[in-house]
């Protein structure tokens, strides 16, 4: 079993590191992996939908410590969920419920205390990492949470129509599981009407496109481009089927 | 026990890296958590502050290799210092003399040999690393180093009123330790006169505000913006109290 | 025994962090070492150069998963090199190739079999990272591998007489070995005449130089400047020697 980061911190502040050693204290021996930071602050919706795709091809077992929290400091509660048996602990903002809405069995918890000294500003390091390492090292459910009926946000677990990450060389992930789309359909965005294609190899360098990406979603790609740029794409433009 | 990186080494250079293999080397299983890269390079003064305040909030047993290190090459020291039970190893340039001052017990160590084929450019890898290593895995002190009377440079352990630290929301961490400090008071920078919120969540949209931070610093905000740009605030920037 | 990646991937997008997670349910406790990611993602023979340059320093036994892979989804192999008790891992488009041209001893393994629902984008987590993972458990040669006679791309192993790698600071990483280049040499680059110094500190502020650096190759830096952007240095520029 790991802890999987999945974050809006900043790759290079100080605060991810903050976290790690909270769960080493807690869980050491454990396995720490940064599976994403700098994920879009203050738009929860398309996390939880690139979260859901992305746990979706990992392993069974594991710990996802997501914090995409624009509401820290106020009265958003924390949260543990249990779906299709991986764990993940957070804000009770939305951010799991993708998952929820789409697993074929859940079981949820509130966090009821948080521990003295807790930063008002910094609930990963002091409340949602104390309680994933107790996940990890299988001291859970423990004395602080109590268990739930369900999330407090639901978003409901239907595709999102938008762009929801941008990599680096500028393809825009959709929230849009592909197996169900034919390829035969054209995909638009900023009213530009995009091709399938199976591979980058397969079009001319130049080439718009959309496939499907090693994360099962609809990407939208420029062979040797980047596509956010030439298309003016970014987290939350909409997309929508010919 | 961990061994927590802090230095001024590009995040995504090749750096870091190797100073992670050659601890991997010489303590095998003992975790490498990478507590801040990028750290402003040539202010050392506002690295010392800002380790200092870190590791104040982080558990005693740990050890820190810091690297804020212009001088390399030059003929500035390496030591090794234990303060309150926790041990740091790098450049005898100050970094560690805020920590060192604050400390209520102390030991110091010079290192007295450089290990063969060391390079000049990087001790952070051919020195510093093989003895955090031997700290971490109690081989120490052994025979690369000699016990000293005290630091080679020292800033006093007193408040620091400038900005230490800028996050990549703008945030702007001061030198100021905010547990004595009234939140009557109002923080001035660049001529702003700044007052103090409890969280962020307690001002409008747009305010600045003064806050005491997860590390326990006085922190410069704007609520949702960036604080950094908008006051044009840089590490280095002086603050004073009204 | 570590695993250690080097990638064209961006530091910050999220394919890293799905290798690592391949990487621990395979070998479960295996360090996993990020060595360097973002390479430039479309010179192969650069990277294949720095590769060769960090691998000589680091100790043998380790496996690297390499990275640089402009051709996925093409029909380019994948390979696994054994070279002077070190191991690499990655796609067999010649950026193990200055390795092995430089290695007293080589064995080569190309890859026969991918594991089902391979993504055709993704093979740095789907095939390189299981097979990564064997190596480090000893399990290997396995039955996805087949023993090959040689690399199918090889760039030979001379030194590269260009910049293969630029680091945060301007610094500008060449392809050539520092070991037989008598300091009394200038290097030339961008029609500028660069005089030899052993470190930093040795020269004025803003002087230029070249110097031997900590990889053993022959770098420009400027003195508290940044090398690249005050010669107009990139990756692939040449130099030569006058």
């Amino acid at each position: 079993m790991a802890i999987l980061l999945f974050t809006d911190f900043g790759s290079n502040d100080l605060y991810v590191g903050q976290v790690e050693a909270v769960l080493d204290r807690h869980a050491a021996g454990v396995r720490v992996i940064h599976l994403l930071h700098e994920a879009p602050p203050f738009n929860v919706r398309a996390a939880a939908h690139l979260l859901a795709a992305l746990a979706q091809g990992l392993p069974r077992g594991h710990v996802f410590l997501g914090v995409v929290d624009p509401g820290v400091g106020s009265e958003r509660g924390a949260v543990v969920l249990r779906a299709d048996g991986r764990w993940y602990v957070g804000p009770d903002n939305g951010l799991f419920s993708v998952i929820a809405a789409r697993a074929s069995s859940t079981s949820v918890w509130r966090v009821t205390a948080h521990p003295a000294g807790t930063s008002p500003s910094f609930h990963g390091r002091d409340v949602f990492a104390p309680i994933a390492a107790a996940v990890a090292i299988d001291d859970f459910p423990n004395e602080d949470v109590a268990p739930a009926a369900d999330l407090a946000v639901r978003f409901g677990g239907d595709d999102l129509a938008e762009v929801v990450y941008i990599d680096r060389f500028g393809n825009a992930f959709t929230g849009i599981r592909a197996r169900d789309m034919p390829p035969a359909r054209w995909l638009v965005a900023k009213g530009r009407e995009i091709p399938h294609s199976r591979v980058f190899a397969e079009v001319a360098p130049g080439a718009t496109f959309w496939y499907e990406n090693s994360s099962g979603l609809v990407e939208i790609a420029v062979n040797q481009g980047h596509a956010a740029r030439e298309l003016g794409l970014a987290v939350g433009t909409p997309v929508s089927w010919r």
